[in-house]
């Protein structure tokens, strides 16, 4: 693997790949949405969630993809917190509430049951919930029934890099009127690279004689227009995962200073389910000291650590480290509304 | 994109990359799940389903994927026919029976009602099945509950091209002992190309300055010792997916002539839900006619074909050429048991 230069800005990248087919769409139904939200007072947050697919060919059979489950698990927690939550996620990710029954881990049909009864006309079935299952689906089906009738979540999917670019472009221009009551919750894990129409295999790429070779470019880095045109009011969070740990605060910072930005949620591959670091930049400034050999660090770092238990009880309730980043932000974004 | 010469065998990849650590535990569960269907006197089949993964990194970050939905189709019609099924599938893809109810375009949630009932203690909740929904939930869930009964579905999960092909061997080499009465029906869309581990960065790829350069290695060909020396008594038959209409006889009795397989599927990328082609050697070979201008075509043909209705009502149920197609293969394989 080696590098080579590109060329791609935000601004030549929206006017050579094409929107997705339904974006007009989507944007009509976000306005609807949000003028709602504006009417009856909530903050909103946008979430996005899973990860993004790079088609190598246009009639897609192959496309890289990775990995991302944070946005669903957090956006039950801004649902909770009283927040209006756009949630756009890879199509097929995990989705609030019914992530907790993900179909190869906790598959729902496990917990229903066929009650047969006996009556003067024959026999007559009907399907019940498993009684220990009972209490958490009555939870979570109440939750998710609450939301429905409030009308406080809406969603959006994507598939490839390129559906999330315009979505996440257009959903941030009409944020722009909740000025500083919007959050961007930014989880989705989006590739750093792609390959343009262009230069994209027409057919399902011949797997012939040899290895193949690809050349990916660069996807234009969206924080820098995010924060200086679309949403300019919008309070933003930035997730920097790695799996080198002496990269993370580094890179969480160079991330902060390119872009402006509010904060970088910092997490480690491995300890990303119990540990994750807030950076922010300090506020005030730090006055410059007069020993200038010790240079003064202009960031904050805070961190969040949640304990595991070593021997979880089956069906025990685990915590979630979501709760506790949802809450800390939830607290950060109220003192930037007042500070306005 | 450019091709490059390759050298991977069956041998020397599994010679040079590792197998999944939970390999010898599914191991295990074959053998019993196998020894139970010889005793009860079942055919027993190998559905594999869902795309494979191709990291880039050993701590993966990036991947490359590819999908396929036939599978878990497929493996319901094949239980309904009597066959014990071992649905080897990719991890969070499709499942039989759950299938129904996808998260994204079905989720049970949604039917799920909560009934509040006053007595003497106060109110208390129960959770019923919408009245519409309940018909077809019964149907489905009677017919997991059945399966479950019978002991008649393994589930196997992979999530990389690796995991696939070191599961692949090993239950094919089980199977061995069913002889005639095991068919494989390799429906997964199984990458290519592969990064040898070897070759793989060690933390995530660093998007750096520039574009991404990727060589990938050809996966070896599968077939050729699954045909030959693990389980050589199998009914076998694999699918051809392209996009381009033109190569689909061509490149499904190209694999035919080189695997010396049973059967290949061939399916249009845009036309797979409602026309596939069953694509056989003649036997017996026809003879060489005099004519030697007119070569004779060494194959059979057979197209299978379901209307699709232009506008179905909606809750209506939709054919599936899953059905058709298993049912074909089902009379092939008992013809093909018959003459042994």
């Amino acid at each position: 693997m080696r590098t080579e230069p590109t060329t791609f800005s935000a601004e030549s990248y929206f006017a050579t790949q094409l929107p997705p087919s339904t974006l007009q769409h989507d944007i009509d139904n976000i306005r609807q949405f949000l003028a709602r939200q504006v009417k009856e007072g909530r903050n909103v947050v946008l979430v996005t969630s899973g990860g993004t697919t790079v088609p190598l060919e246009l009639n897609v059979v192959r496309f890289l993809d990775n990995f991302s489950t944070r946005g669903a698990t957090s956006a039950e927690y801004f649902l909770k917190a009283g927040y209006a939550v756009i949630f756009m996620h890879r199509q097929f990710s995990l989705q609030p509430f019914s992530r907790h029954y993900s179909h190869s881990t906790n598959p729902f049909l496990d917990f229903l049951e066929i009650e047969t009864a006996q009556n003067e006309l024959g026999g007559s079935s009907r399907i019940s919930v498993t009684p220990e299952k009972r209490e958490h689906l009555l939870e979570v089906l109440t939750a998710y029934k609450t939301v429905h009738a409030l009308g406080t979540l809406h969603t959006l999917t994507f598939v490839t890099v390129n559906d999330y670019l315009w979505l996440l472009r257009a959903v941030s221009q009409e944020m722009a009127i909740l000025q500083r009551r919007s959050m961007f919750y930014l989880a989705a894990a989006v590739s750093d690279f792609f390959l343009p129409r262009q230069k994209m295999s027409e057919h399902k790429i011949q797997s012939g004689k040899g290895s193949l070779l690809i050349e990916m470019d660069q996807v234009p880095k969206i924080l820098k227009p995010l924060v200086d045109e679309w949403t300019p009011g919008g309070y933003i969070v930035s997730f920097k995962l790695e799996t080198d740990e002496n990269l993370l605060l580094p890179k969480a910072k160079q991330a902060l200073e390119r872009y402006g930005h509010q904060v970088v949620i910092g997490n480690d591959l491995h300890r990303r389910k119990f540990e994750v670091v807030f950076v922010t930049r300090k506020s005030p400034p730090p006055t410059v000291v007069a020993d200038a050999t010790k240079p003064t660090d202009p960031f904050d770092e805070y961190w969040l650590r949640i304990d595991i238990p070593a021997h979880p009880a089956p069906g025990e309730p685990v915590k979630e480290i979501e709760e506790d980043i949802v809450a800390e932000l939830v607290k950060r974004h109220a003192e930037w509304i007042k500070q306005a």
